[in-house]
């Protein structure tokens, strides 16, 4: 069976574009929207967002573009899709980074989520840093909302650190931002086939912030 | 008239609109040149650079736009010339900073210099980190031989701290595009209001970094 057909007879009663309201999607539509926006984020990373467009990600999928239109409803919300799950994946993993009870332990789990993060989905975080598109909308509110809460997440580990005495007393906002800062430039100039281990750039980054003390330090 | 100014204004390829090549341009010109692009990154500043139209500058200057040609041949064109001076003048600063003997004190003044430059200018380091456009011309590999010459100049602070002991034994190029991650992201966050100090920030960062010692801190 081919994917086109496999992706075209999801449902059963549809009204104009779009999953009709107030209908529970099935377990199959689900999983059929995830692999779209899973080979649309690899067309993005291959054009760019911009030169990509819905008739590239349908092709890569072997389906009609008329089709994708069950599952998302223009470019924007697609994009728009791949953003909020990038960032709830990123901010799922620094919520269980977060867990680290010790304050020195828990900023370098932080900054290793973030930069691992980085690093596997360079593509995805590259907007997320600092490109993402306006959207005019209730979505640009949502977007701020998930910043803040990586701020947040950041700024009470600083915080913590700061008063068991691991970092100096520092302005704990320009310290979280400073620490956001480098993990989320990393995706600017990491090169996987120059720096083949993420966690010696984080490991780096620790270093610096003398999370780590000097005594285990190896050159790179 | 700085060599700066006349060198990159000697230096523009024009076919059809704008000075004629092989002139060399007055103090006259220049000047009305500069007023220009100072207009133009106001006008950019507060509209955008997508927005923002030669119309508006042209407005803004109180000049047709036909005689705008005169000193740029395109939106595009001037948008170029704002991010070269405004990294030119950034890699001034950090030059001179550079200069600094001692590599404690190195790293701190490029840390300030760079702080000061973001917010000074934030709607135009805004666009220089990060979201400089494509020219697809000669004009691109200018720009990343600039990005070239701020790396090297921190790169070589860093490898001059770890090689003094000021900074731990780290990688030397994760380490200075960890602080040009810290200092290029300031615009993004940088508030006048609530931040009206940036060398405030600066010395969090450099804090962070062990470079001020502990007893000298001030809580912000």
């Amino acid at each position: 069976m081919s994917s086109r057909a496999a992706l075209s007879d999801g449902q059963s009663v549809r009204r104009g574009r779009g999953r009709p309201r107030h209908e529970t999607p099935s377990a199959d539509y689900l999983a059929r929207k995830d692999l779209i926006l899973q080979k649309a984020a690899e067309v993005f990373a291959a054009k760019g967002y911009e030169a990509g467009t819905l008739d590239d990600v349908a092709a890569a999928l072997d389906m009609r573009k008329a089709g994708l239109y069950h599952y998302v409803d223009s470019k924007l919300g697609l994009v728009a899709l791949l953003f909020a799950r990038a960032m709830d994946a990123g901010i799922e993993r620094l919520d269980l980074a977060a867990q680290t009870a010790d304050p020195r332990e828990r900023l370098i789990a932080l900054i290793r989520a973030f930069v691992d993060e980085m690093a596997d989905h360079p593509s995805l975080v590259a907007s997320f840093a600092g490109r993402r598109p306006v959207f005019n909308d209730g979505r640009d509110a949502e977007f701020q909302a998930k910043d803040r809460r990586i701020v947040a997440i950041l700024a009470q580990a600083v915080e913590d650190a700061v008063a068991a005495g691991v970092l100096p007393a520092i302005d704990v906002r320009y310290g979280a931002m400073a620490i956001i800062g480098m993990v989320s430039t990393v995706h600017k100039w990491f090169d996987p086939r120059r720096d083949p281990d993420p966690l010696a750039i984080a490991d780096t980054f620790a270093r610096l912030l003398a999370l780590i003390p000097p005594d285990t330090l190896t050159r790179a």
